[in-house]
């Protein structure tokens, strides 16, 4: 068979896989908004039978065999055409999908399904006992998955590379001891400052359907497509990729908590971004993906905080705000609000924490799904562990397990691995936006007048368009200039703490 | 092998078959609430993806060896036991699937996928010449596919099979002559009638929301069960099973058209109860489903006229709709109401026709579709047919092709041999109904109470929970002691219009 037709039949299968993986990705957006709540048994046994189809086309031999004709074939030689970046990636994830037993994957697919639903109960009712005999089969699956494509090397790693393709443990380790060792003593000064702010304006009356209006308009005004995807209201907001021209974001509100459903809608518009500007000529193939669940973090937190905390993006927004809120926001002036959304607390709850303490939210799971992984800890002592944890880098208790081990859904979803690519995506973030601050003049100022177009078109051109070209950590270095390091968000958290709280 | 582990493995096939289909039906659904407008054509791909999926394992040769280990096995002995009744159904399915050609279903699947755009194009422009070359196409498409099946026999009856397994034209011909003997002399009564009622308080004002409350509680007080389905609002009504615990409906709401909201949502409420009543033990075998769509239109038909538009039904309903709608509906008499309910109009318009016409309606699109299937009828002279046909049954002729040939997208579809399940649906329900009446004492004065369980039990009992072991015209004679005839229907509507318009 000649090489290219062989590259041929590799994508139309490739793409024939993402279809049918574009199918899961319904089925599980719909679990998630409307799922009725008696067809959640059902709904599990659908996502097994397509876990199990997907595995089959992505495990068939056949795949196998035109990956060897292309290895072996001159389309390859310039590895950074989309032919070799393509049989480059499909390769790891051929070798990666073989090495996975079906009987795994679909019992995966099952119990994370069923476990979901256990998870809300048990959180809803501070019930850690209900979810514990759940995690504790999920952190054997797990186990079962991380042993099959280990070669020997430690088990988190191998769940690692699902996320963040090419990430070390051990790297991972120094970098969170970096970022540990530069912001415990910020935070401490924070805390000690006679500087307190106040975010009480947040927490005024907010009435939801004007949030709903509101964050509809600011989605589409920083550049998101609405023919080419939604924002729906659930109780924990997330994004779902149906499809090219198919990205639905949703998030939560609260009448008495601005914030929670406007960043949590910033938040996903930066997924959602990401997404829309990935390039649909290569739909379905990895020049067409996301190169990494980190880079896809690292738009959310920088659409999130870097630009939706920032003053310039308030100084355009905020008299907006004003408009749609008159009673609730017409006495706040600009720079108390500024201060508001960049208030740092010290609390028990990841999702609404601020950018300075987040990482260190990161770190406690970071440490505790590798202990889970190991066996170095049982789940009956997860509770304790996660407290002494949140004691010894945030200095807080959470009251209870609902505000503690129990407030993500990840590990109920199978995701372990995945928490520390939201701290990547601050460190990716933070890297990328300061490249772009020096290389289109005056960033702040097109943000001050509401001109999202000249960094979004960066941010496409430099990354979201390359989709998996090349590895994340890759990406970024020849974007940026340098490797991926903390050095970047430790100098924009420093910038920006210090004005706020004079430390 | 054992005749016992082949029927194991054939009904684990079958309901993965069930459960890949019930993906299908959620991209459906969502298709047509959901979907970003951008993701359309994408969504078409993934239909095809799972299309083919689907065909191909519905035709697996595995599949014909399992039946024949079966079928030469003591296991079908007794007709009535389950086993036998799948055996049977599964064989006709998968003889009448490995009958047609692959490439002719793709074929169909591709050109009504594109038809039905261009009869959307054509209905909104009057433009029959836009859309007749697509109809051509199709008519051909869909006799070469009664060809592949019809096993000499007339051509209609190959295409009827798969909405209605089990009837013949030549019957269903009878069957409408004895309708229309019946009907068109008392259509003529009543349109001659002094009695004359109006509709006028259907008319007034009815804000959505509040209809929308009205509609979901209506639907609850009836038997839907919300933890297992869902109500939602579209353009066109219809529903959707997505499992056996996820049962979909929608409706469309007009301010100023009662009606259109609350018996599109009735009749779909029928549809659902069906749904929601079959053996869930049985999910994704014969044994689980509907036994046809003339059974399951006649719970349709049944919920949203036979009880929906009776006197006892809002004798207990219509004091709650007063109090949802006090300054529309407070100066309304409840038999007002219910002749409004009941007015019989002559219009071109199948889809609002009252209970008397309806009949009259599928008629013409009976004949006409034999006629275009068996070559006497050429697409081009179907507008005047059309007209023509409408004029000798209900003396009234269509303003223009979109309030005649136009108006249904079914033959856009590729739907041919559908029509005569909706008047299959008005006898089927009659008669059951005649038996309720005469095995549960005093049905109507359970309505007029608001209790709707006794009939549904009743129902579920009979019918629903029988699914499909007998064909649908066997389960109406072992239930009402008759084979499905036009008796029941016409004494019903005698009664009926009789009262209400003195005739």
């Amino acid at each position: 068979m000649r090489p290219e037709a062989a590259y041929h039949e590799l994508i139309r299968r490739t793409r024939e896989e993402s279809l049918l993986a574009c199918c899961a990705e319904l089925l599980g957006w719909d679990e998630e908004t409307y799922l009725p709540r008696g067809g959640v048994a059902h709904r599990a046994e659908q996502m097994a039978l397509l876990a199990g189809m997907q595995h089959a086309r992505a495990t068939d031999p056949r795949l196998g065999e035109l990956l060897d004709i292309l290895e072996g074939s001159p389309l390859i030689n310039d590895p950074s055409l989309p032919v070799a970046a393509n049989v480059r990636e499909l390769r790891r994830l051929y070798r990666r999908h073989t090495r996975l037993p079906r009987q795994l994957v679909e019992e995966l697919a099952r119990v994370t399904s069923l476990a979901h639903q256990e998870w809300v109960a048990a959180r809803t009712r501070n019930d850690f006992a209900r979810f514990k005999p759940w995690l504790t089969k999920i952190v054997g699956l797990k186990r079962r998955e991380a042993e099959s494509l280990c070669d020997g090397g430690p088990l988190y790693d191998a769940l690692l590379e699902e996320y963040e393709p090419g990430a070390l443990s051990d790297e991972l380790a120094r970098l969170f001891e970096a970022l540990r060792t530069e912001l415990v003593p910020l935070v401490a000064a924070v805390r000690d400052s006679r500087q307190r702010t106040e975010a009480d304006v947040l927490r005024r009356h907010f009435p939801i359907e004007t949030q709903q209006q509101f964050c509809a308009k600011t989605a589409a005004a920083v550049g998101f497509d609405f023919a080419r995807g939604r924002l729906d209201t659930t109780d924990h907001p997330f994004f779902t990729a149906i499809g090219p021209d198919d990205c639905r974001l949703t998030t939560r509100y609260d009448a008495h908590d601005f914030g929670a459903g406007f960043f949590g809608m910033m938040h996903e518009v930066g997924h959602g971004l990401y997404e829309q500007g990935l390039d649909a000529e290569h739909f379905g193939t990895p020049l067409g993906c996301a190169a990494s669940l980190g880079l896809h973090e690292s738009q959310a937190r920088l659409w999130e905080n870097t630009i939706g905390r920032s003053w310039a993006f308030w100084r355009n927004v905020f008299p907006q705000a004003q408009k749609a809120f008159p009673q609730t926001l017409g006495d706040v002036a600009l720079d108390d609000w500024h201060h508001a959304v960049n208030r740092v607390e010290l609390a028990a709850d990841r999702v609404h924490a601020d950018e300075l303490t987040y990482n260190l939210h990161i770190l406690v799971r970071f440490e505790l799904e590798q202990a889970l992984l190991n066996g170095d800890l049982e789940t009956a002592d997860l509770g304790a562990s996660w407290q002494a944890s949140y004691q010894r880098y945030l200095g807080v208790t959470p009251k209870n397990d609902t505000e503690g081990c129990l407030q993500d859904g990840h590990w109920a979803s199978g995701l372990f691995g995945y928490f520390p690519t939201y701290t990547l995506g601050n460190v990716y973030g933070a890297q990328l936006f300061a490249t772009a601050s020096r290389e289109l003049d005056g960033v702040d100022e097109f943000l001050a007048d509401g001109q999202f177009r000249p960094l979004l078109e960066w941010l496409c051109d430099r990354v979201y368009r390359q989709g998996h070209r090349y590895p994340a950590a890759h990406l970024i270095e020849r974007v940026t200039g340098a490797p991926p390091s903390h050095h970047a968000l430790v100098r924009a958290l420093r910038a920006k703490y210090s004005e706020l709280y004079g430390v």
